[in-house]
């Protein structure tokens, strides 16, 4: 059964994140769901060194202008021996009107030697209770 | 009676967050508390004309470092007749230990004129029924 | 028949663009690629109002580390009567070995009104012919 | 007997610096102060390792826009056993009007060992006699 | 007779700033005395609309690490009727080693038109007598 | 003989590479111009330790608007014994007006220990065959 979405990350959209045409910069929205997946991947795993695998194909069904608010959600979908699957919106905070979405963004857990190592998890949680044991140096 | 704080955007410290011992940059928490701090008036008073009047005494309690995830918390504390009074807090995601406390932060609401005026709430909204009727230009 | 795929672009890997493996993080390179696309695709349509609508899926096949030498390369695949469709390779530029391929990024052509517009074009140019005529205001 | 406050960093106010009313962005501003004050700190405590403590309440008096030119003046306070207090003030350099005004800004001097440690100063330097002996590594 | 230097803006040298071999940047230089540069010509010239015309070759003396602290001086050296020269210098703040200097730096002073236009000045000022009567739009 | 230039990284004038009057900053292209010479001063010398040693003097002759695409050209025009000299150009893509030409770049190539060191090379490299043998720690 699926997660229901959580939505935490908010954004502002400001002068950088435009392109020529004054509308929100696709490359801008990708790089803020890489970086808010990363977060949630780390917290799931309980582990600083995952990195991002694989992202399925993403549609811009809507834009943004500058200082219009956003927001990002996540939900885990699938955890993997050693990787995790999340799905992605970014929507308008006001209108909950979608931007992009992303059906599967894939990390692997990786060991101290950074190869995919197993992370024993098979849903995800909802407390604190995976502190990642590595700080990075 | 307090509303209790919603923690909503997540942060990742990234080198240019860090200072000269690395640890974390007051300058960029500061900068990080006033965006998200914005982002709460807008939707609370449903009008993008708000700015920074005042930001009462900060204490740095705790430091972080390089690839620690951070959360923001807001919460309303007092609708003035122009102005809307937040408390903040930044805090570990992982250990919930505080790192830095604002116990009054105060927006101004402004007029088509960019002069204070009324917004005519008195409590908190928790739910998106206060769209912002001016978008920037 | 596929024309062969032009590197241009070249980054140095910087300290902002690492996550906290010290490997490249993906939302920067989705961010120099949509934005090296954005130009072939203006350059191609003679037209600066372009955005992007779809990005196919992305398999992150290696990664990249501080201060290695990193090139963007792009070919036209597909001209729809209003889309331009590329793909794209970021690579090594030292052992050519590639990071991120991207099979499709549909960009649309935009007229005055914002709307999606016939471009007229069937094949990509290698001269610079197609100059824009809008000025980005 | 107070110093005289005296002004040194110049901003030219920038597009990435403003909020959605094209005024300064009070993040900017704090980010800002609290880059000078440190570098103030290093330089009257002949150390890098130092760490923003405390900042007092912040009134934003005016703003500013795009292109406007402001400068950031600093003058020390109070040399504390292990820290130093600073009163900072930030303002338009033609008008010399006030933008911000923060009257206390303490930073705690560290020892190797990460804590508080004694700085053996009493006065502030108008010299460059203090060199810092920790060299960041 | 030549005007002494006087030494303003501080540079705190962050990550942002270095090279692959974890020395500062040349280009990051370059981007700070153009900046502080115009902020002197606005100044000097009472108008906000200068030109970066002309920089003279450029001498990498000396080069700052992670964490050391640098500051700009500027000098007017020559007022033609529609241009100002000045020189630059970048040292660090510590040592006095200089780390870049450049001889001269020319902007022209332009007009509501867009188009180089005297600005009848021919020596500096010290007081803030030349308000900037164009505020850019 | 001259080798011809290569026009190779492309760069969109962004919000934050203007200047007050809309225009290009000069600081943004020298930057630029910096960074595109440090990678090919890497791959022709096969060394990441290669530092920025001068710049001859620069002529802006032309300027660039938000959204106008540049190109920026290099050819190696001297090979000494620890050092490499190139010539570069950024023009407007579309319409191949020269924005700024720097005659001579001249890098210096670093041993181990930091200081110049010879490279061994005389001409120009267009295959890859000189690969960097350090990696940047």
């Amino acid at each position: 059964m699926l997660e229901e979405m959580s939505f935490r990350t908010r954004k502002w959209v400001r002068p950088e994140d435009l392109n020529a045409n004054d509308t929100l910069f696709g490359g801008s929205v990708l790089r803020w769901v890489d970086e808010e997946a990363a977060i949630f991947a780390i917290l799931q795993l309980g582990n600083h060194r995952v990195v991002t695998k694989f992202m399925s194909s993403v549609e811009f069904v809507a834009s943004a202008r500058l200082g219009d608010l956003v927001e990002l959600g996540l939900t885990a979908t699938r955890f993997g021996r050693t990787s995790l699957t999340m799905r992605a919106e970014v929507r308008n905070i006001v209108t909950h009107e979608p931007i992009v979405t992303v059906d599967e963004i894939v990390f692997v857990n990786l060991g101290d030697d950074g190869r995919p190592a197993p992370h024993g998890f098979t849903e995800a949680t909802h407390t604190r209770d995976r502190v990642p044991q590595h700080r990075p140096d």
